[in-house]
């Protein structure tokens, strides 16, 4: 399948799932203002929409029927979406997909809302499912979402934990322990058992699933980070470099700081534990500057002016710093020492090596699944997807 | 039952249901210190246990056992918590229970994060009531909780909308339909109801069980309202005034604004549509000093000094203005404004009124459930909770 193709799949799946989270919606007008049209926001707009494809490929691929899938591939939707406004909440991210977060336009209260409205509606169609799958299937995929929540909040603690004491003493398997629970499992095992579910899969075929989804999942976050360094600003949804900014854990930093010298070592730890600068003010002009910048420029120049003593100053510009919550913060210049390191050590290319073995062990995982998988469209999705997420450019 | 004896049925109940949660978080070492410990960081703090306590009492007195009971109780304890967390970064809130709030300890993402998981964590429990309580019970008691889930998020999507688009053309009604769906809901019908499909009581005995939890929500509700503005500070966990600070839509503020002639009503619009300050910060010095205030008066104490020129201190004083995100924001005199408003058309007393008029029909209806409910401790605390929403002063 060409990789034209393969987006084409992908956004037939995405407009399915739309409608289902339209129909899902409860439709009372009094609510949709303030609650149904926010939570509809995200969802409508553009993304790859892995999750939904990876859910519907695999119970078409295993002879399970569309109608059946949609109610949990929509469920599944409400939970990455919710996520994804509650993480911009976190972040403080100003855009999401190329549109403003929805706090920056309603407030974080109502975006911390919307997200656990989502979390809350996830659970009915879910019940929903009893009746169109019979109780086993549905109490199965209850099981497997109940799973994939634990496991997302359990690798996003930890990575948060290491963000937050600064912690860079960690092994690849400790990375890659972290990206199996936030990343695997929350954008490609649960989506793909959930579709296997449906269809009626055996232990057997679901076993051999999870691992290929394991795999796949690995491959896709290494990408993931690769892209974040690399990706042309255009295509790329999201700020190029914002995990150095973040001070996030990748294999590539790992890489980097393990093959560095002591002193360029104990240089970047000192980089990293800076916190990120919050973002700049939008003043009343109009202008994007912090607003202490703008009041210490303001300083200088009443003093070039005259205006000020060379005591008031000195006092106005501790005052200044002081009240800016920006002092030590992270610099250009400090991520360029980082992206430096980076190279030197040809980090990236590393980790596209390892990003490269995991999807080929995703290959080989997925033809030992030819059993269960008839030839079709849908397996020709899946086979498309491995080479797709090692390869793309956003 | 006395209220010591009320308080110490509510004590007990808090510490079973603390005891379940333990048994039900995950015990893997590597997630405590990330992710379970600070998720028992709110249920370990002092609290009424209103709802484990109705969840507990409503099953015993209608012959249900304590221990099939437990868990579903700790999982309305883990919606509880989960959204007081929220809430609270919403909020920017300090304190919480005397104690600092999950996000000023452990920040922002952290502290979603730990919301999102208590979220999560009360997927599984509620299966896990299917090998425990039979197929049936389980999934009626699923039901009711996605039910709760969303009354509750409807709730606070009214809520919050009102608060944003400055909403106050509202009536009695209005403000009782937010209270049914945000406190009534949640506080009482789910727990009560919970309780009572574990005993497996008949379906005219939940209606009027959700009839009764109905009137005793909106009475509990008023009374709340009425205690922001009138507690003892010492027993009241919350900021006094905390409510007209917010802009919170209350039966008293709405019958002040109804009550109050044309220009007063405009005055107070005026205050309403003004935000909250945003809360100081802490200096460097541990004085809880704003820092925009801090910068006026070193500025005025400048020009004082000779230091600044009249020139300089106007431009000074006009950024430091311009750099204050209070500006326009509520002050003391505003409130003030309003609570002499509430205190000369008799508004509370008006709203008082109103909740012990909630609390008769409670009392009422609580007689018309004898027939289910048998003489015991848990109909006696039911019976002394009534009294007990409306009268208490914490």
């Amino acid at each position: 399948m060409r990789e034209g193709d393969l987006l084409g799949y992908m956004d037939e799946c995405r407009e399915l799932v739309v409608a289902e989270i339209r129909d899902i919606l409860p439709k009372a007008d009094r609510y949709r203002p303030v609650l149904y049209d926010l939570i509809l926001d995200y969802p409508l707009r553009e993304a790859k929409a892995i999750r939904p494809s990876l859910c519907v490929a695999t119970c078409r691929a295993l002879g399970g029927r569309m109608e059946s899938v949609l109610r949990s591939a929509a469920v599944l939707e409400f939970y990455h979406n919710a996520f994804l406004v509650h993480d911009d909440v976190e972040d403080g991210s100003e855009f999401r997909r190329d549109a403003p977060t929805l706090h920056r336009t309603h407030g974080v209260p109502i975006a911390v809302n919307v997200g656990d409205a989502m979390l809350a509606l996830a659970l009915e169609p879910l019940l929903d499912n009893m009746a169109s799958l019979g109780l086993g299937k549905a109490i199965r995929i209850l099981h497997l979402v109940g799973r994939m929540a634990r496991e997302t909040a359990e690798g996003q603690a930890l990575e948060l934990g290491w963000i937050r004491t600064r912690e860079w003493d960690l092994t690849d398997t400790d990375y890659l322990r972290m990206v199996y629970k936030k990343t695997s499992w929350y954008t490609f095992v649960a989506p793909m058992l959930a579709g296997a579910i449906v269809a009626g899969a055996e232990p057997a075929c679901l076993v051999a699933l999870r691992k290929f989804a394991v795999s796949l999942g690995l491959a896709f976050q290494i990408q993931d980070d690769v892209l974040n360094l690399t990706a042309d600003r255009t295509h790329y949804g999201k700020e190029i470099g914002g995990d150095l900014w973040e001070g996030k854990h990748t294999l590539i930093l790992l890489h980097a700081l393990r093959s560095a010298s002591p002193s360029e070592r104990r240089r970047a730890h000192a980089i990293l534990a800076k916190p990120r600068p919050t973002s700049p003010a939008v003043t009343d002009d109009g202008d994007l500057v912090a607003s202490t910048e703008r009041l210490a420029r303001l300083v200088d120049e009443l003093r070039r002016a005259g205006d000020v003593t060379a005591r008031g100053h000195t006092a106005l510009r501790r005052a200044v710093r002081r009240t800016d919550r920006d002092t030590g913060c992270k610099t250009d210049a400090d991520i360029a020492v980082l992206r430096a390191l980076i190279a030197k050590h040809r980090s990236i290319e590393a980790a596209k090596a390892v990003a490269r073995r995991w999807a080929a062990l995703a290959h080989a995982r997925l033809d030992a699944l030819h059993g269960w998988l008839g030839r079709s469209v849908h397996r020709e999705f899946l086979e498309a997807l491995v080479d797709f997420v090692v390869e793309r450019s956003r």
